[in-house]
């Protein structure tokens, strides 16, 4: 059977920001959710487009172009090759759709990263 | 500039039942909403898991082992293969998340069919 995926269960088992954790995986592509607090890092997925969208809370994710603001309900795809950087002043919950591959910082590799051993624990 | 995608506007939009329409593409899936009520057709997909994210209501999904219950927040992946029934006994509205070639009722075709150009008018 089944089981269902309950995401105020799983997001409350997540104490910590910007470590995101696998929740599912559809074909290619893992659902994540996240809870994120403070500013980010620039970073961008030179193959991979990734989704963003907000549960609870606000996220401005800056684009070297402008920013986009996300509230409950409302996401964006963030193309592959792009640079943003995700800011939320207060704590936001963001589910997430990025293929298995994806690493969460992209290029960069910062004391955030975590792995995706850490992603699925 | 990349523009948000609000998911209540986009569902304001959508007038009839099982009529999926895609909101987004992320790698190869496509984001698609839907609105949901009465039975659907017993179907499988051969090669594609397919995520159902309720975002209101309650959906029903019947597999042949038994049934899943889903309500506002809560989702499942229905692996590929697996024959299921959706059924909404009150409007239910939905996120799914599948490959961009998926046909929504998968290996079966009735009137409900909607051709991948009809889901992204």
């Amino acid at each position: 059977m089944l089981v269902p995926i309950d995401l105020d269960a799983e997001f409350a088992r997540l104490t910590e920001h910007w470590s995101p954790r696998v929740v599912g995986r559809v074909n290619d592509q893992y659902v994540k959710i996240a809870k994120l607090q403070g500013e980010f890092v620039w970073h961008a997925h030179a193959e991979e487009d990734e989704l963003f969208l907000v549960i609870r809370g606000r996220l401005v994710i800056q684009l070297e172009d402008g920013e986009v603001v996300l509230g409950p309900g409302q996401c964006v795809v963030v193309p592959r090759a792009v640079r943003h950087n995700p800011i939320a002043a207060e704590e936001c919950w963001v589910m997430l759709v990025e293929p298995v591959a994806t690493q969460h910082t992209g290029d960069v590799v910062t004391d955030r990263t975590r792995s995706i051993e850490e992603q699925l624990a």
